[in-house]
């Protein structure tokens, strides 16, 4: 890619959240992910959490968020409730567990998550509302598509993010990105717990992204996820909107098995996708996987480093830096530049987690498909 | 509306199901509606089915599908499991019951019903298929639309299906359906639980019924729905969409409370409306409402017979033949008539549930817009 042409984007890239102080809150709130009518969970000032449910006849009751199980303890008014820790600002998956039974919470929206249909709440963060409705600005449409595959032999469905200028301007063509969900969540998780079409449409409102069509399909399905991707899903987008159907308006984009996925279906066909984001991706390494070895992952790049560079207009990585997976990330990036690779890498507070995801892709979209 | 037409229009309705006796099954069958990688409930040959859960620490549990409890008992593996009675083809919520708590069943994907997250089970109906998935129909689109609403100072959500060859005819304008849900249930019922946009692409493909756009709504927004409709909804559509925006293209329909809400918006504003459809709408009378007076509830037709047709094309009522509703609204079906009103009445087997809501739509959808 064109080095200063990079140089001007970082320049162009706004930041998430302003970093100001929190705004003081008048006590605990109602978390916005509950369920209608429901006042409990809430969120204190200082982002702990207090859970409350009735359930007379349980003998043991806990909360479960992000893994960490707190015991729920009866009150005055025979209520279970508990005060979990301070959490960091985003989505959190959560669970009820009632005499052992591990079951989303009635009184929080549900979303899938984990692998099964969980709770969830969000918790906000001081100076941060890019992902949050804005009265003010064209929203876009998400379009459900249903269509038959044939690798599978069954009905598939798909998420379409319609950006808002698309039914103004029938001549025009757009650019697309392939996003990707994490392992345990499906093609529902970018817009409902990562608020992707919120994030977009202000973005394009103020003339920081390009307008593009944002497709999210269900990754997990095996290794015919790429099959399924390429030869189906592709060429259906392709020929029901008017894309530019060329590998300089495509881009695949993903979190963690998503992020490995961008890596192994889009790096590995650079006739089909010239931009590539790889967000908080086990792939690079450590604990849970194999040690990153460039030799294997990477050939293309030894062999002509220049020639990986021309085919990439992005090659976009980012992760949590409190994720555990943030040593080896930043090791292969280093490794990747050290034999010539153009990365953009950013590191985002928080863990392996929905806010770093939201701010990756608020950041990612500024950066695709600027150059053409 | 004109009789002669009416009457062909009637011979032309195909009805939903064969009738076929029910298809051999190898035995129990996972239920459609079960969460991936989940063997239980299991629905029999008999339609009778076997819910069968893993909770190790708990006391008493049980299982409430359409309000009717079964206590589950603990098997030689430990296992909870309860085979309930023969249930009603179609679509039914349920839930867990763990020491005393309700909540959704882990293994069920998750719906919107009674008024909270609801597990659902899907009983198949024996030479009934026009609301599964069929691979050889071009595919229609249903579209999350996000929009303000100054009514509410707040963002809205809707749903509307757009037929397949509505992105093959850029010139060509659509009438439109707006399809209420039921109370306690939102505007994600009729795609999820009602699979509209499944019984849509068939009838359009079969030539059935004229391609149009549904749109779904919220109705739980107290008395401010009719407002937000008329003021905001349906002006947004037609900005959005390419629309025939006049009465006689236009139509209002729904089950229960939204059956209720056609009837008080859409038959009261026949300007805006010339299609109505009421499904197992409660308002007719009976136990829980008040007994249905035509004085009160319906003048224009006393007032002028003949205009009150004239501004109707379509005035469909729908109920299940053992709905609790059937009686009174049968009754208020034959006094209307009495009086002169030009109504087409179907009762469908089953109760105040799924499947008769499903042969509603898929009747009326093949009714509505014929004369224009």
């Amino acid at each position: 890619m064109k080095r200063i042409f990079h140089a001007l984007l970082v320049l162009a890239v706004i930041t998430a959240c302003t970093g100001n102080p929190a705004s003081e809150t008048a006590g605990p709130q109602s978390a916005s992910t509950n369920a209608p009518g429901c006042e409990w969970p809430k969120v204190n000032p200082d982002l702990s959490v207090e859970f409350k449910v009735e359930l007379p006849d349980a003998d043991k009751v806990a909360v479960d968020i992000c893994g960490e199980i707190y015991s729920m303890s009866k009150d005055e008014d025979g209520l279970w409730t508990v005060t979990v820790d301070p959490q960091e600002p985003g989505f959190h998956y959560y669970f009820l567990i009632i005499d052992g039974k591990r079951v989303a919470d009635p009184c929080s929206q549900h979303f899938y998550g984990c692998a099964t249909m969980a709770s969830g709440i969000d918790i906000p963060e001081a100076g941060c509302d890019f992902y949050l409705p804005d009265g003010n600005v064209p929203r876009g449409e998400v379009r459900r598509e249903r269509y038959w595959s044939r690798v599978e032999d069954g009905a598939r469905v798909c998420y379409v993010y319609v950006p808002a200028e698309y039914g103004q301007n029938p001549l025009k063509r757009y650019p697309v990105l392939y996003l990707q969900h994490g392992g345990g969540e499906d093609e529902t998780g970018w817009i409902r717990q990562g608020k992707t079409d919120v994030i977009m449409d202000r973005l394009i409102a103020q003339g920081l992204a390009e307008p593009m069509l944002i497709v999210m399909e269900f990754g997990q399905s095996g290794g015919d996820f790429g099959k399924i991707l390429l030869e189906e899903t592709i060429p259906m987008i392709d020929s029901k909107f008017r894309t530019i159907a060329d590998s300089r308006h495509r881009a695949m984009a993903g979190l963690s098995m998503g992020g490995g996925q961008s890596w192994s279906i889009g790096l590995k066909h650079p006739e089909v996708f010239a931009n590539i984001g790889i967000f908080s991706s086990g792939m690079f390494g450590g604990v849970r996987y194999a040690p990153f070895d460039l030799e294997t992952e990477l050939p293309e790049l030894l062999a002509d480093p220049a020639a990986f560079n021309d085919n990439l207009d992005l090659f976009y990585i980012s992760c949590g830096e409190t994720d555990p997976r943030i040593t080896h990330t930043q090791a292969a990036v280093e490794t990747m530049r050290e034999k010539g690779a153009e990365i953009h890498f950013s590191a985002f507070p928080g863990g392996h987690e929905w806010q770093p995801w939201r701010k990756s892709i608020h950041e990612f979209a500024q950066l695709v498909f600027k150059n053409n």
